[in-house]
């Protein structure tokens, strides 16, 4: 989902009445952003409260190239990694993880591994159908086991559009909240659906109701089912002692446009890039009787910061043996305050740019490679910026582009170099980049080994199932992560 | 002012707090557009209720040009127009323009000899400094007469950006309003200011305070200025009383971006094209008591409406003798109902495109020249839509380019002519734009003929303050429209 897909961030159909209304009811951030253009590295980095060049989510097979869990990939979370889930524990919370975990597959990464007590959902993506031969349909787990694979038990029609996958999730997001309302117990929910990513679906009920296509029918789903949580919340009197956050985990996906892609909004570009159409990402915090009603916050936020913010919220300190991130944003949430610091915007093992105040420094600007995009592929269509939406990768670091985000949030108008607002700008930048990059050390790359053996052919209870497939012999690769 | 400027349409600094709670104790239009992406044929459609193909501001000098009344023009709005105000008075109503005219700046096309019993402001923009010799500097009027020229007597320094304009606006509209309630007549006001309009300012108390840059700044001060006007009304107690409309006459001007230029969000391109940027415009109606609060409206609108909802709302009938285009949009804007009806895009005297429903076919498509382009002129700086945002003016009219506007807002992706989607679309489409032409009576064209007689060069009012210059000698030609 991208920026501009909210009603209340000017999506002109305005067709999600239950996140306006969060928002109405909570703090909108308007300068919120994912730590990487692309899901599996943002959900690891949301978990770790660190950057994925940190925690492993990265290739160096290639440089500056995204990367993420498909079936074949041999990495996955590091048992190094602390995790939001295992930190909570310590404070009491059961943890439960709804929908697609996306930090490795093979058993070692297996969620409750990694401090969750609680799953239902899937390791991987929903791509598919796969013929079970070359490749395995994708397995959705209640906890240890499979219960089934997508395409065969857990229905999505690509032709109609329609999977009830978000109702089922839904569902499970409501009993567990209920069950620990009755248990008394603290408890985090991480509803990690994976709508609207294409293939796109809703449920039937939603099927044609959006003006926007399917796309806009499934928005409509996850807004009627956020709508849903909430009044759960409050139909239970926890509403008041129970934090929610809402966000995205990168830009919406152009290239699936119209039918099955997103808005950025006036954003430049997508998914997959280090534009602010790749990054920045709607987000609403809710917490009746503790955030104010209805304001709106200017706090550069990262997704890391959930990490840090849920700790405080749990009354628990971030880890002090490794770099962490995230930022505790209780004092935005909570007390208004804006807090100074930068956002880093990664493209597997390059910084690519970085943000700090109303300012955008590009050290380096791709959009993907002519040979790509004369295929297609294209992760800005109908926009073409000179010298910035570029199709070879550009190499920028001594004099970096820079833009204003304030009088250019489209970053249209690089500012020019010899001028004095340029000088100073950059000077401050320049400190903030080397201080990073100092303290910088890189974690092992999880996102370079790829073998078709490690596919989910065999899934722990695929035996009760009758569901159990035959793994190819072993042949690790280099991944191939094309841009 | 562009249909993104606005916090409530999803301007990403959200600087807008006046009128976004406008919108939230109101009705937010978001389909609501002007009748040209040009200044004064869209303020002349917006005082008569009829599109500028109709009361004659368009020229015929070239296909498909947009025209305006810069000081050299000869034409202006015809004696047999009959526009709102004149209306109004017969309903008793006291009627005030504040700002800029933009129908003529000849005697006969005074405002005051067009319905208005007031006027404070100018006739043309706020274009200048001149030096008084080739060109004279714009007059100001107070009702009949001139009382200064602006960069002599009503200073905007292009330097620093600052004026005063809005603020001196601001309190003739206050004063006004005041005198009406005190007199418990009715009113029309119509504040007309020409801010944001390059080149571009703000009062020093607002200058430097936006995110945005100069620009923002002045549309910072019109948000104060309407929370200020609304905040007027309901401390007069008439705000039950009064009906407030706030839109804009263009598409923001993307040539001026980005310190004198707005957002169209994520419209394509911006003035001067009959693009969504060009031609969708932000607009909310407010009337405490009779207006639900917080309501959005997909009514498909338009500055014309204004003229038939306000002859509405003042117990008149529009006008039976001549074709009106405007709608009355009560039903909508009280009962929530949604009008059928279509939207026309004009460039000059060619219908460029048409909206029905939530297709947009493109007849025509041309943003502006090669000639001009390649001199950087650009009305959409950094989008390029192939085939769509064309540079030669393409002829679609036997298979018009489709768009949907609900799941393609940005106009990016054509509907296949194969689709029965397209042939659907169409049948439905060519009915309407049979019917329109079949009825179509084009008026004399008023922006042919451009004379420097014609100039400001001796206002009445001008021997009072010496301010008289001489005209040169009468060379009416025709007036060069480049796009």
């Amino acid at each position: 989902m991208g920026w501009g897909d909210l009603g209340a961030f000017g999506e002109p159909s305005k067709e999600t009445p239950n996140l306006d209304q969060m928002a109405s009811e909570g703090m909108l951030f308007l300068d919120f952003y994912t730590a990487n253009p692309l899901c599996s590295p943002s959900r690891a980095a949301l978990l770790t409260g660190r950057l994925p060049i940190r925690n492993g989510f990265y290739t160096t097979n290639a440089h500056a190239r995204n990367a993420y869990t498909p079936q074949n990939i041999v990495g996955g979370i590091p048992d190094s990694e602390l995790l939001l889930p295992e930190l909570l524990k310590k404070a009491g919370y059961t943890n439960k993880i709804i929908g697609k975990w996306h930090l490795g597959h093979r058993p070692q990464f297996h969620p409750l591994k990694h401090g969750f007590d609680e799953w239902f959902g899937s390791p991987n993506c929903h791509f598919g159908p796969y013929d079970n031969k070359a490749t395995p349909n994708i397995p959705v787990y209640r906890d240890w086991e499979m219960v089934g694979r997508y395409y065969e038990d857990f229905h999505i029609d690509l032709k109609t559009g329609e999977a009830n996958l978000t109702q089922i999730y839904l569902q499970e997001a409501l009993d567990f909240i209920s069950r620990q309302q009755a248990s008394q117990q603290p408890f985090f929910l991480y509803w990690a659906i994976d709508a609207t990513h294409a293939p796109v679906y809703a449920s039937k009920h939603f099927l044609g109701t959006s003006q926007r296509g399917l796309y806009g029918d499934a928005v409509r789903e996850i807004d009627d089912s956020v709508g849903k949580i909430l009044k759960h919340l409050q139909k239970l009197n926890i509403s008041e002692n129970t934090f929610v956050f809402f966000t995205s985990d990168n830009g919406a996906a152009l290239i699936s446009a119209p039918r099955q892609g997103g808005s950025n909004g006036r954003f430049l570009c997508g998914k997959q890039t280090t534009f602010e159409g790749g990054m920045r990402e709607p987000a609403i915090a809710w917490w009746p009787g503790h955030i104010p009603a209805g304001k709106v916050s200017q706090q550069l936020g990262n997704v890391m910061d959930l990490f840090t913010t849920s700790l405080s919220l749990a009354g628990l300190q971030p880890p002090s043996d490794r770099q962490i991130d995230g930022i505790d944003l209780l004092p935005a949430i909570l007390q208004g305050q804006l807090i100074d610091r930068p956002i880093f915007y990664y493209r597997g093992n390059e910084m690519m740019a970085v943000r700090v105040g109303l300012y955008k420094a590009h050290y380096w600007t791709w959009s993907n490679s002519w040979e790509e995009y004369s295929k297609g592929i294209d992760f800005c269509p109908g926009q073409n910026v000179s010298g910035v939406t570029t199709h070879t990768k550009e190499e920028h670091t001594t004099l970096p582009l820079l833009f204003h985000l304030g009088r250019d949030p489209g970053e249209k108008y690089p500012i020019s170099f010899a001028s004095a607002e340029y000088q100073g700008a950059m000077e401050r930048i320049s400190n903030v980049v080397q201080q990073h990059r100092v303290t910088m050390v890189p974690g092992e790359p999880q996102l370079n080994v790829c073998d078709k053996a490690v596919m989910n052919w065999s899934p722990p209870g695929c035996e009760k199932l009758g569901k159990c497939l035959k793994p190819p012999e072993s042949e690790p690769q280099k991944c191939i992560w094309s841009h």
